[in-house]
């Protein structure tokens, strides 16, 4: 048993913030056991680990990011989704290929992922079987909650990274089978997007989703070309959801449509029906898609909404500053699109941790029951102003930096 | 003399970058003697200081910061404009009677500015004399060159937060008297903005810009909120500029805009007119303000155009963020409003150095004749991949933090 003082912050609720000014949490085998404002007597003869002003928050997920994109990072931002995909991204995901070159980049992906504060994550890995296998069992050893997909895509892609349709079903199979008993990092079905995919290839991932009972993540009605593209190549389906459901893709959990930028009335109500989650992946969509989340509405429709890196769309690796890019991007588009409301930070922090946690389990709070999976952030206040945990948990998603955390602990055991 | 080498990255105009691989960079008495690719033999006895992988980049400026809101960045960042200003800024900025508590927060704003990369700011102090005397100091004692105004506003303002015209007038006057001599850190007129300030204050801060042959900052159309205001405020006036024009605050250089959102077509004749700079804050426009300048048009018009932090409406001192934020908005400007283009990585990153700089003399380039303010960047790269330099500031601007920033240059001494 452990027991760990220091202010906590954790989401309640969507609406709100609990906040323990110099509170106790007890972790026993890495799971809280409680959680206190003053310390009860039963365990006054403890060691208790003093966080001194340190926050102790939940570790972040990220519900979106292209590992094999990592070292894409940061540049070629100038420009917009399909010249990005075409000049630099289908380009660098060729390279993994080289399974030498996929062990560097997912063994430093999986240690920056961590070093950001980043302890759940929902991954896309490419085309490749091995390297995929690298990527999820790095994720494995780990210890990271996550589902990582071995990336599906068999037509209207350059020559290099292309697949044949019978091929990438035996791969994804293949994929499947050997990590369906994965403790942590569990497999999870990935066709990129509907225009890089067959509806033949969709049927018979569909087929895979019922036999192995897994879920799928993909891309869905991301940019307004995208959107055109996949209504072009499905003229049967009225909305990118329709094509999934179609296919049987929806039967299945999870299901996790990234970005949802422009969905129809029909696309949130199918990703509602089938209890996915959308995610916003706020710099991503302003750095190459150019678009904006209705997140206010998405909010009010009870739709499960999480936040996603969404590297090398996005930049930056940490979600705290994604939860900060997810409020401007609501006041920006309330500017633009009046009948959408500003979400509030306490919403957006909500997104980060405690609703993208429940796709793992119990992680993503501080309360009773949960996973002691947190951070420690510290040095973000003055010594000429006083402020509260809470303004300091804002301050570190708005102006903070990785060096802002001090301790890591997943399941208990700091890292 | 001395002679530095790494790869070197500077703006050669407002469209390109210059971009040295392992180049050299020769330092005279503080100010850069010659730039080469290959350093010449008359120089192979000298000793060189070698920066490896790093990156030689200019200081950053900084045009648009209130350093008496630096305790309040990245807090209370889901309010806007009016809210914001009442509840929380107004407040703090009440607190600068207090000297002592001006000093702590000051000396701490200075040393993160440094810290931040940035060497030249335009900078906001409050009402206050004692306060604003505390912060230009400070600022002419770390030799940092600037422009420093104590704020006038003597209507619609807090009770706690205003002041006497006439008292407002001869506190401005003995604040530039006391500091007009200074050497690096230079007293500037700072009305408020328009909905604070009465039209006979702003016609007594003309008749001191034209006796002292200083100029003026202040905010300029930077919401509708603020734009109305000032409408009603000076019916007689067409447009928040000829506000300025009207009271002789457009005869003196230089005339910093901060923000220009919503100008109209005779604010920007204006503005050009007298060769004034506007000032993008984005982070701050999607905090608390909700509106997105027309970066791309204003460029096109050969306006003068710079960048600011604006804490606290914006959270974050590092001006390099917000050069990622400036091609940011540009992708959503355009995607609502498609008249206005994108703005290139390149144009922002010039805006944020070569042109800022030109506000205060050489500075804000890596050319010959220019002072040595400077930044080494670095651990940016991974093993895997080569970045050209160009890229690694890319990914600096997008993804980096203040740990890149390596080694630090003010007119050719390492601080």
């Amino acid at each position: 048993m452990e027991i760990y003082r220091g202010h906590i912050v954790y989401s309640k609720n969507s609406k709100e913030l609990e906040e323990i000014s110099n509170g106790y949490i007890v972790v026993n085998n890495g799971v809280i056991q409680d959680v206190f404002k003053e310390l009860p007597t039963q365990f006054s003869e403890e060691k208790i680990i003093d966080f001194g002003k340190g926050v102790i928050i939940p570790a972040f997920s990220d519900l979106h990011v292209h590992a094999p994109q990592y070292p894409n990072r940061g540049i070629a931002m100038d420009a917009l989704l399909y010249d990005w995909l075409n000049q630099y991204t289908f380009p660098l995901e060729s390279k993994y290929q080289d399974e030498e070159f996929a062990k560097q980049v997912y063994s430093a992906f999986i240690d920056n992922l961590i070093k950001h504060g980043t302890m759940h994550a929902v991954v896309f890995s490419t085309i490749h079987n091995q390297a995929s296998d690298i990527l999820i069992k790095g994720l494995e050893d780990k210890g990271i909650l996550s589902y990582v997909g071995k990336v599906n895509m068999d037509k209207d892609s350059p020559d290099y990274l292309i697949e044949e349709t019978t091929q990438s079903i035996k791969d994804t199979e293949n994929f499947i089978k050997k990590h369906l008993n994965n403790k942590y990092a569990k497999p999870i079905l990935t066709p990129r997007f509907a225009p890089t995919c067959s509806f033949e290839l969709l049927k018979e991932l569909g087929e895979l989703a019922d036999k192995y009972h897994i879920g799928c993540q993909t891309h869905i009605v991301e940019s307004l070309w995208e959107k055109e593209e996949a209504k072009k190549c499905f003229k049967d389906c009225r909305c990118d959801m329709q094509i999934y459901e179609e296919a049987g893709l929806l039967k299945n959990k999870p299901f996790i449509a990234a970005h949802f930028i422009f969905p129809s009335e029909e696309d949130i109500a199918l990703l509602n029906k089938c209890e996915g989650y959308a995610v916003q992946c706020p710099d991503a969509t302003t750095n190459v898609i150019a678009g904006i989340m209705q997140t206010g509405k998405l909010l009010d429709t009870g739709i499960n909404l999480g936040i996603g890196s969404d590297i090398s769309a996005g930049s930056y690796l940490g979600i705290y500053r994604q939860v900060a890019s997810s409020v401007r991007l609501s006041k920006i588009k309330s500017f633009y699109e009046p009948d959408n409301r500003i979400i509030s930070f306490n919403e957006a922090f909500y997104m980060a941790t405690k609703k993208s946690g429940a796709l793992f389990g119990k992680v993503g709070s501080l309360e009773k029951g949960y996973s002691f999976d947190a951070l420690v952030i510290d040095d973000l206040e003055d010594d000429f102003i006083t402020l509260k945990p809470t303004e300091i948990v804002e301050r570190f998603c708005y102006s903070g930096e990785v060096s802002n955390i001090k301790h890591k602990f997943l399941r208990g055991k700091e890292i």
